[in-house]
């Protein structure tokens, strides 16, 4: 941390910040610039105490200059996290398609889609049993019944399961039936549900808050990481920005910038991040492009009829056609990865 | 709502979007404008339907046009919201202070604070047992030790008392010790303590997420009311910008603009609002003067001891000073209501 | 300037940008915390280079710690600015209200608003004769001849004029009818109109621009100032955000921020900010709560025939109870300035 | 447009609206539903009207719903525009780079660059002689000395040139030396300019502003084609939002979107876009992937002795390896064109 002082500072108030910082246990370092001082101040976690100056004469700015996050840093740990999730790596080489209804609305729908989608490479199926509803008035999902029938998905083709818990009291029974739990972007700041989730071990996939820095989020993973979870992927999944027209703007700058300072596996969701089905696979081609370690994608058999969030949803056929355009793709980035 | 076809949709499109909606059981209407169809759907609820449009072909928009809140809205009840807290009343023709520490850090520094801003004439005493952190590595409240700690200060002050609840969990045991449950920022989407609090029939602050849309805050309370909690009171406390200068942006415009949407009153929070202790005093006039029905306020006795955001708490001196103008100010907000 | 050296940093990178501190002429300062060195960069203007190390090795950070406006800052001019605009004191004690239409559309509306709002105790008409319009297709305003038409209700009225310009080449043209240049926000940072309005010398209200950050805003203002215009008054019209329901959002808090930050005389538009009339009054009275040194108000005669943006504008009843409603709120304030 | 009644809206209020409709000489359309009328009114140009009825009792909402531009559409012009500029097609089916240093600097400097970059594939010259800058005390540009430089190394490599013009007045002069005109973020709303470049019929690159919506982005579009200008193309750059990680956050989704709703060709600055060089090869290949037309990206020899925006420029290698990459890429997408 370092406290820069304003010009007109008086001596006297620079004292009293040297003071104070004695007074907490850490060692100032003063320099005095042509216009003004500025105050290093040496000891671990220092911004932590940043409050204790506030109201300090004299004191024009406080700056942090280390990251509030350790565990999910890269500077802790360089290489790369890979999961296993039963035999699916994630973090890897190859970008993994998680994919399924937005909801799980029915056994019969879901199982169509799960076929369809293990049968062109998916490798993990998503489908929302417990659904944060901005609405009162909307439908909010099957609850444990929905949590079996995603089971019973898993049963008969072989994916791994996805799926949402939206209070710590339930993160043990969404861990009887799921793979992977999946922390919304309603979610991110929910510190007991971050702390419950990170307690159980499981392998957890944080959306990022609709409006979180990056800092913030990998903050939130920090809650995860530091409950000795170490099976956290992250997933950008669009923020709030003034645009209209795209339901949130998909942030793919924070594809290839996270992974610069995290080593932990990015996913990438369209389908959310945009809000309109024509969107979806460029994006999705644009996330890999970017570096992304996978997609999580709302397919649907009849996206006219879903229950939620039909708009964004593919259907089989456009599904396909991606999946054809996402395995060439592969091909490239695997040929630059020997290259660079 | 209103479907709005593109102006190529040829007939067969058009006619498809009016059987879907018969199909649904609602009503078309469908007007022909010189160069594209345009189609009413009548019918209570229509747009939860909304989805079932979405892949059909030649629409170019879905268009809501009733407020997906019901409860909330001013059409449903046209009166001003009182809730009488104890007999203080929030909502009516006096702005109301709620004061106190960020957290409550020990009991001796919450009664000194306590007992202060009572006899300046605040009514209703603010502090955090519970505190939802960014890292988890920061200072977490002191839990129930601190909820004691706030029942007793009401007991020697008389000051009614506000304090966050976090997780669904905990609302029994936080309506056990406090008058007001707030629920913050963070957790103004978190669906199943909305509906715990909205359950537990205590009267309720509901913060606005710090990106959500007035539309969608009031969608929050519509959770807390449909649960048949009638005494929600809605606090504004910034928004996320691309403004770095303060650590969010006050939306004094929400003030008006809700009180003329929703019956319900309107606390603003300029201290966590703007993150600097120095613009508390004028932000706190102009929330008055715009017609808010309260101000929740950070004060500490000694801000450079804070165990959390010190930088925007007030000492008692700017309180007092602050007490003095809001006198002032309601003097003459008086006498505007009698003249207009 | 500081900059901050990962912790991997190598002794041979510290000392690479040591050097090239050196030779650029200024004076580097090496701390060594614990597990980083971090190193202060003396000379004026240090932060006008730090583009020469960004691609040097080992550097994690590099930050201001001056402001990069002068003439600007309260740092510079501790007191307050005042303008003198033919006798209107503009940044005293006193907020000066200007009204009038949004455009001017024609002589006999033009008079007729200026009367009235002269008779209410406005002491500048506003109009616009060169309108920027988002779309090609909307009214662009009368140009010269709307001009001539504030120029003749000004000599009726002894209202002073502020009127937009909106390229270089009309600065000379709009000066000989306005006494204020109004520079707008789409131009905030058009820069070569920013230093013809400079070097003008006429007084210029510079609105702030819609996604403007307040040290964009300065910095604006420090174009026109630099070259010798010391006539400049900000004006706040509020921001872009993600919220839909106004038009923008008005930011209050950067009233009494820019006027800690800076000496210059601050303004604020509800009108433009909000862009509804029922919102124009409760946001007036906040600003000038907030420690607005005026405002600027749309106001029409028939606000339902204004050729442009008369959702905004006041009707003549509205305006009268807010002029009447900001006398009592003025005699609070200075009630107020008296005792602190 | 469409104007929907409150549901407390009297028999009386829709009549008032009906007869305003008549008045403007347009055609009203009621529809009543269950709860409310709603009004269509049917004529060219309708919401340009909407003013005339901000003040009217009863009315809830007034929505739009045809797009505001038409020239720019793709209902309009169904078929892509492809811009040919000196034998150089933009729009077609290979995404074109453009590249070269920020500024235009020295001729050295300028040549060495060009050279590289046009050995490499590129095609044309990007450099800045007119430097819109924040700050009136950084570099502003070499003007008309740096469009010779660009000029002689367009003679000598053949590459075209782009370079921005930032006031009217200048417009014929930089149409004398560049194949396109750059209209920067700052100016994407100075109507002045965008009608006299407009009027030189000289292709043209329009950024986005950086807080522009994709609407008043086609709608600023428009100005230069209602001025007979067909050789229109428009570039993403990055949009403002609270994100403080990257200097703006690169829009991906608008380059789909924008192709879906025009017909013009969409380029993408990923240097400007995040302002780290580590960043500009990742969201260069998600660009492309999700269907860009092409590229801009500053290139600089020693990007740490740049006179500006050094921090985001590419060295020769890392180009070098850029443009590699995206060789690869573009065989995928010609297979995926075919195959789609």
């Amino acid at each position: 941390m370092i406290i820069v002082m304003s010009h007109q500072a008086t001596p006297v108030q620079v004292d009293a910040v040297v003071e104070k910082i004695a007074e907490l246990g850490l060692t100032p370092e003063v320099s005095k610039g042509e216009d003004r001082a500025v105050i290093g101040v040496i000891g671990g976690n220092a911004y932590a105490y940043r409050e204790a100056f506030a109201h300090l004469g004299g004191i024009q700015e406080i700056v942090q200059i280390t990251k509030p996050y350790k565990l999910a840093s890269r500077e802790w740990q360089p290489r790369d996290t890979v999961i296993d999730v039963g035999g699916v790596k994630i973090g890897g080489d190859e970008a993994v398609m998680m994919a399924g209804p937005c909801s799980v609305e029915g056994v019969e729908m879901l199982l169509e889609t799960a076929r369809h989608v293990a049968s062109r490479g998916a490798q993990v199926l998503r489908g929302g049993a417990f659904k944060p509803r901005t609405s009162p008035y909307s439908f909010q999902g099957l609850g444990e019944e929905g949590l079996k029938m995603l089971a019973a998905a898993r049963d008969e083709t072989g994916l791994k399961v996805i799926t949402e818990v939206v209070t710590p009291g339930d993160v043990e029974l969404v861990a009887c039936y799921a793979d992977i739990l999946q922390l919304g972007t309603r979610n991110m700041q929910n510190y007991a549900l971050l702390q419950e989730a990170g307690r159980s071990g499981h392998p957890v996939m944080l959306k990022r808050g609709m409006s979180s820095t990056i800092e913030e989020w990998l903050l939130a993973a920090e809650y995860l990481l530091s409950q000795g979870n170490r099976n956290v992927m992250l997933c950008e999944r669009g923020i709030r920005t003034f645009e209209p027209a795209t339901r949130f703007t998909l942030d793919i700058n924070a594809v290839p910038l996270v992974r610069e300072l995290s080593h932990l596996p990015v996913i990438v969701d369209p389908s959310q991040g945009t809000g309109r089905w024509s969107l979806v696979s460029p994006l999705s081609l644009a996330a890999v492009a970017a570096g992304a370690n996978g997609l999580i994608v709302e397919v649907h058999p009849h996206p006219d009829d879903a229950l939620s969030d039909g708009a964004q949803s593919l259907d089989f056929a456009t599904f396909d056609r991606l999946m054809a355009d996402l395995k060439r793709l592969a091909g490239v980035l695997a040929a630059q990865a020997a290259h660079n």
